[in-house]
Parts: C-alpha cells; sequence; structure tokens
C-alpha cells in the first residue's frame, strides 16, 4: 500500500463525519480525478488558515477587517443577531431573510463543558452596543434551540436589562436539540419572523 | 463569506459523495482544528499526486517500482487476483485472506461507456502470464459482481481457454452478517444458485 495513499486516509478520517471507508473512497478519487481538481483542494485547504482570521467586531470569519457584512452600508445597523459559532451566520445569511449585523459569541453557556460568560464575548457585545451608532435597538438571539442556548439567550437578556435594547428569541421553529448550521433556509426564515420578547 | 472558506467548499462539495452542507461542514472543521490537522491533510493531498504511481507489473498504485506486493517474495505467484480497480487490492488485502498477486484491468468492459477490451490491461495480463515464472496457474476473477463484471470474467476464461491457466470467478451470495430479509432478489438467486453440500 502506498504510504502518500495511507496519510491521506488517515488525514481524511480526522475529519468529522469521514470514516475509514469514506476517507479511502475520497482519496482514490482525488488520484483518478483530473490533477487540477487534487491541487485546488489541497491548496483551498492551506490558503484557508492563512488567510482566514475573525472579524474583531462581530467574531464572523472574515479576510478583510472588519469583515464584509460589518463594512455593508446597506444593512440594518440597528438590528444585531447573536449567533453561537461563525457557520451559523452562513446559515442564515444562504437563507437571504436577515439584514442586519451579527454578533458571535463563539459557543454557548455550558457549565458542565466549562463554558461560563468569560469563555464567551458577551463583555465585546455589551461595548458594542453601548459605542454603537446609530444605537443598536434590537439583539435577535439566535442561539440553538437546547438547554444552553436558551441559558445562554436568557443571561444576554438580564445582562441588558435596564437598557433601550430589545432583546428577542428566535421562535422555536427549529426542532429542539437541532443545530442552525444544518437547518433548511426555510425553517431558518421562519425562525426568524417568529421572534418574540424576552 | 470569505472567499478563501467559499473556494475550500466549493472543492469539497465536488467529492463524491459530499454535498454542500457536509462540505461547509468540514471546512468549518478545518477552521476550528489545530492548525497542524489542517496542514496534514493539504499536504497529503499535495503530494499524493506527486508521488504516486501506477505499478507497471500489475496496475496497483504505489510509490515503487514494483509495488510492495509485486516485490514481496513471500507470497504466492502462481495465483493472480484479476480486479478493477486499485480501491479493490486495497480491499481484498485488509480481509487478510489472500496471499497471491494481483492484476488491475483499469475497469471491466462495458460498450454502453465505450469501454471495450482494448480500453482494459488484457493484452498486459496475457504478456504477463506468458512471461511469468514461476507459471501462473490460477486466475481469481474478482470484477464485480454485475453484468458487466460477469461479462468481463467471461472474456478473460475465453482469451485464456486452452492455456493451462485455471479461470476462477469469486462466489455470489450473501454477504456476510446480511439478512435474507432485506437482500435483493438477484442475489437472494445467485446466493441460491451457488449453493455446495455441507
Amino acid at each position: 500500500m502506498s504510504r502518500s495513499l495511507e496519510k491521506l486516509i488517515k488525514a481524511f478520517s480526522r475529519l468529522p463525519g469521514i470514516g475509514e471507508k469514506t476517507a479511502g473512497r475520497l482519496a482514490y478519487h482525488l488520484l483518478k480525478c483530473p490533477e487540477e481538481q487534487a491541487r485546488q483542494l489541497s491548496e483551498a485547504i492551506g490558503s484557508l488558515r492563512e488567510n482566514v482570521f475573525f472579524c474583531p467586531v462581530c467574531g464572523n470569519i472574515t479576510e478583510e477587517d472588519p469583515c464584509e457584512i460589518c463594512r455593508d452600508t446597506r444593512r440594518e445597523r440597528e438590528v444585531v443577531c447573536v449567533v453561537e459559532e461563525p457557520a451559523d451566520i452562513r446559515a442564515i445569511e444562504i437563507s437571504g431573510s436577515y439584514r442586519g449585523l451579527y454578533h458571535v459569541l463563539g459557543g454557548r453557556l455550558s457549565p458542565l463543558d466549562g463554558v461560563g460568560p468569560d469563555e464567551l464575548s458577551f463583555d465585546r457585545l455589551k461595548q458594542r452596543i453601548e459605542n454603537s451608532s446609530p444605537q443598536i435597538t434590537e439583539l435577535i438571539v439566535a442561539t440553538n434551540p437546547s438547554v444552553e442556548g436558551d441559558a445562554t439567550a436568557l443571561y444576554i437578556q438580564r445582562m441588558l436589562n435596564g437598557t433601550p435594547v430589545r432583546v428577542s428569541r428566535i421562535a422555536c421553529g427549529l426542532p429542539a436539540g437541532g443545530h442552525l448550521e444544518y437547518m433548511d433556509s426555510l425553517t431558518i426564515s421562519q425562525a426568524l419572523e417568529g421572534r418574540h420578547n424576552l
């Protein structure tokens, strides 16, 4: 067996959801496909970690500072959608049902996993609201509909208690335990539409 | 959205069995995982096409000429297992149930797809048998059990008619651990047809 091939199969099978057999299938495909296609994949993985960093404003992944969404003057700057991960922004953007800004928490409150308020970007969110111009008037908390996601939403609502900022929560149109990242666009846009005050 | 990320998602989704969503999941994983892991995958894909070629003897993929299996003096050199693709060799080797040599056809006879005898390595197989020392005495045709795979096996049997080489075909039937209830009718009828005395 070729060592290069074994190495690639091992590298593939470290990816989430890719088992030994799928890894083998992918590797053999890359042996047979046009060389250009293999080169593109290799370079795309290589340049990903070189070019991409987190937007210092919203925490989205970006290649420019600030990110495309934060820069976009056509977007509503009074509404900020709070998500757990950058992947969630992508899902919402693809749904095309949201025109405001974003804020990435970097996860959700989960004491059992050792994730407390200090591990998430709450402070940066609060500062961002205080310094916002025009004033941010609504936060749509789009953490995933789980116990931890709900607790995180409640934490934000309490943090901003007494401020003029309205804190809303996306509707539970998403099945409990599901993940924004994998949801279809219609469910996402319904969940945004059905948001309610906390 | 980051262009590096979009490029990678596009490159991933060109792989077989990887859709847009899985591609996104893999790409975001590579953003979050240890940088070392992403680098290894990128390099493994890159070096695959640089280092790997087809063994001029058997057609297996290899980094040395001839390949590991063809070089291995402990293997039986009188038996050759004929397979469609190098990936089939890997599957058989992992099963650990075969100690002979291999021959890769590069596909199977399939007139509808424009694959005739000239597209496969029949000539090289015939020459290999003629020049073999010790003499090859058995060919196990392990093309896949399909109409095309069966036709390919028959073609080889006819090609070697009148020579002392015994041409055999792998057995068709229920896979180990399989359930009759969920098996397709063709497999069941082949399993019945191929029954043997106990």
